[in-house]
């Protein structure tokens, strides 16, 4: 997800860069209007034809047909998903760093005390200069503070509250909404196909397991985030309660993520996709099993639709956010398939 | 499992204790010659009929149920069981504590400098007495050695190797053989009516994998245990391996169950199984969630059988072992249904 992790698998670089970009986005383009969700019927319709396509369906194929050689048993068949920019949208920024920063001015009526102390007087202030100068000590701190210190039930009501009635500022959607619709399809037809379909990503587990069953049909056990560590207390009349605690399990980012499915999947995947350096180790270790596996990287090539931020857009390295030219390169190299989302989706979200 | 954990979830007390009984069991019983494993069609048939057989049938019929007002939807169906004690024989050691004593000298015979350090001197030594004098650091250095430092799948192969051969020295049989059976009905009875059964316990997970599928049908995903960091390498040939290293992300006992249940599974169970004070939490942490549910405790009251070290045997509450008098107290204030071995099971294992 990002080339440089902090406690909480959020690179202060892709946040950054984020924050620059908002105020240009939300000004230049104006909301698209809702339009009905299409019902799909099986298979990959919102896929073109192309290598890509052809892939998911040959390993699929491959890895479920008892006469193949790569028959793979149904208890072994696990895909593993990064989230942030592999199946939703991740700029201008990472959602779950939105929900973090619109909830400064909770924690600070909560404790009045942080009004005057940084960072979050710079949030307080709402200038998106001043913000896109903190540090990443700063970001931590504002991490910890909207993330930790509640029980995990206070943490779960509030994020849906806020994803309610939170918009992206280019679409003027729920984020939720802005779940790339050929994606929801392979995780479908890999269902379909007696596969387990898990997240493995750096956003926060207990964040990303709000909304997972409902948006993606992912139940919070196949939820692999970044882990907090929680810490079990007894309120007046004994009943027990768990609160969130502000210390880091596991940056689920990296090598973490291969940790991570270690950790909580305890078998390695048959098929994993990505779309950042963040993922490369996830993916180098799904492509280092025996037998077929399938491993694809979703390139932002698409800046009308959505966004282009990867190589092979013209755009310098320093541009090119966290799809790099090293990593398209390794794609190439271990026979990765590389997703264009230009060419290879005929449309991008439910809603298009 | 034990009521002061170590890093590793395993109590001193536990350990020392079970080194003292070794000599005197494996010499005063014999071995019970086999007899052959009758198959179960269904229901409960290794339970006579009583409160706790019939709580287990009320309990999934009204969560199963559409009609009942206590009815639970399938993705909620969890159920947790604790292992050493509740699920297999726990006594008079844990079984990966003999592993990681009988692994010593394999340790030391690649790192010979260790021969003639502390604590693995009075390991190689043979002598119990010796042994029983062991630190809970001396405990946790031999745990980490013999745990920690080769690739997940070199544990996995080692730990497989050993239960192969390894036996019990009082029935002479692999350790794989003392399940408990009236358990196993329970958790397949759980199952048919769609519950996920889950291990949580304070063993470690890594080592619970290597059997859970093939001697309790319970996948890699759904064994919680006491959680080690991992480490990302690459061989000269750049292939990933993961590495276990000495660093406890997680000990799951007492609450740590709680945290762990909250980590890897993301949801309050209905159903919580154990047999110590290890288990406490666990157990009230699922009983103050709404709705039905079910908390049992397993009383090892059957010294014929099995073992007996519970309360209500007439033995000093020093020679209790985990489950105490304030556990049976708080089982029968809060109405956890407590399991006599001796009175509510036909038979204890599946060779009986």
């Amino acid at each position: 997800m990002s080339p440089k992790p902090s406690s909480s698998g959020i690179s202060r670089r892709a946040l950054l860069s984020a924050l620059a970009m908002l105020p240009a986005l939300s000004g230049a383009l104006p909301p698209v209007s809702a339009s009905a969700q299409t019902a799909t019927s099986g298979g990959l319709p919102s896929w073109n034809e192309g290598t890509a396509k052809q892939a998911i369906i040959d390993f699929v194929r491959a890895t479920t047909d008892k006469a193949s050689p790569s028959y793979v048993s149904p208890e072994e068949r696990i895909a593993v998903f990064d989230q942030d920019g592999t199946l939703w949208v991740e700029h201008p920024m990472y959602t779950q760093v939105v929900y973090c920063l619109e909830r400064v001015p909770a924690v600070v009526a909560k404790q009045p005390e942080l009004k005057n102390v940084e960072p979050f007087k710079t949030v307080l202030s709402g200038s998106r200069e001043a913000m896109a100068k903190l540090t990443m000590s700063d970001l931590e701190k504002i991490l910890a503070a909207t993330l930790t210190g509640m029980t995990v039930e206070e943490f779960n009501a509030d994020v849906k509250k806020w994803l309610a009635t939170a918009r992206h500022p280019r679409w003027n959607r729920p984020y939720t909404e802005l779940v790339y619709q050929p994606m929801l399809e392979v995780m479908r037809h890999l269902r379909d196909n007696g596969y387990k379909t898990y997240f493995v990503t750096g956003g926060g587990q207990d964040f990303v397991r709000v909304y997972a069953e409902q948006v993606y049909g992912i139940p919070p056990t196949q939820v692999v985030g970044s882990m907090g560590g929680t810490k079990l207390g007894y309120d007046k009349d004994g009943k027990p309660f768990l609160t969130k605690e502000p210390k880091l399990l596991l940056n689920d980012d990296h090598a973490g993520k291969v940790e991570g499915i270690h950790l909580m999947i305890g078998r390695r995947p048959y098929a994993a996709f990505g779309n950042s350096v963040g993922d490369r180790e996830m993916l180098e270790w799904t492509g280092a099993g025996a037998g077929a596996r399938l491993e694809m990287l979703v390139l932002h090539d698409d800046a009308a639709r959505e966004y282009a931020y990867g190589p092979a857009q013209g755009l310098p390295d320093s541009k090119l956010g966290t799809f790099t030219q090293a990593l398209f390169d390794e794609a190439k190299k271990n026979g990765w398939t590389v997703i264009s989302m230009k060419d290879d989706w005929k449309r991008i979200f439910a809603f298009d």
